[in-house]
């Protein structure tokens, strides 16, 4: 077990603390890569980001990241198949952010949540929470000007 | 402060959790890049690895490694020019890298380890702990095959 995960749940982001975050880049073979919108009622609602989540007590960043994708749009990842992209830190999260290629399933949003294929060039036209605009900017624009953390 | 820096400094490592910790791909204008070889008495003595080390209390990973690199090699970097790359994770260590190519100063390592400037198709000529060697795999080598943790 990981203290890192463990401390995500004994109410760290409570105090204003880092939270430890995974998320994942799904590529289809066109190229275009799964959104997810934050349904109403969350922080952030209406925001567009990468699926992913909270690495739980006992995890591993790519076993909270299957576990995660499962839970959230019903699909299967293998661990083998989740490929480091890079990371983000703001002063509320640092967040990992994995590809991968190859999943089993098709995407069911068990939280009725809006999802969409989008290609990275067009990522723009998406409205982001900060984690996820310095990743798109380290990954795909290239325009990464330092951190906000 | 941090929490999951703060556990870096409870002895966390001691009891087998993950290292949280920051490493750095300097580049030279010749598209070498700086690594530094692990003195005597030290774990993995002799390896040769990016700099960096523990992000430490009340320090962001940005800060963390601006602070190690002048600690251990003389330099001075500035936030600001340090680039989120990629991550690694194995059973001991979650190890964040980033690129810098603009800083100050002259390598002097304080603690009279070896270093040298190395081009990146050539990294695998030198040994690397588990880590830096997921790095390159991911970074450089494109034949990244999965995490080992």
């Amino acid at each position: 077990m990981s203290l890192l995960q463990d401390v995500q749940n004994t109410g760290a982001a409570d105090f204003g603390r880092p939270l430890f975050v995974v998320s994942l880049a799904l590529f289809a073979k066109d190229g275009k890569v799964l959104l997810c919108r934050r349904p109403e009622g969350k922080n952030l609602a209406g925001m567009w980001e990468f699926p992913g989540g909270k690495v739980e007590k006992g995890e591993t960043p790519s076993q909270a990241l299957v576990r995660e994708i499962t839970e959230e749009l019903s699909l299967t990842l293998a661990e083998n198949n989740l490929i480091p992209a890079s990371f983000a830190c703001t002063k509320d999260i640092i967040m990992l952010l994995y590809f991968c290629k190859d999943w089993e399933g098709t995407v069911i949003p068990t939280e009725k949540q809006e999802t969409s294929w989008i290609l990275p060039e067009h990522f723009k036209d998406f409205p982001m929470p900060e984690a996820d605009i310095l990743l798109c900017r380290q990954v795909w624009y290239n325009d990464y000007v330092g951190s906000s953390e």
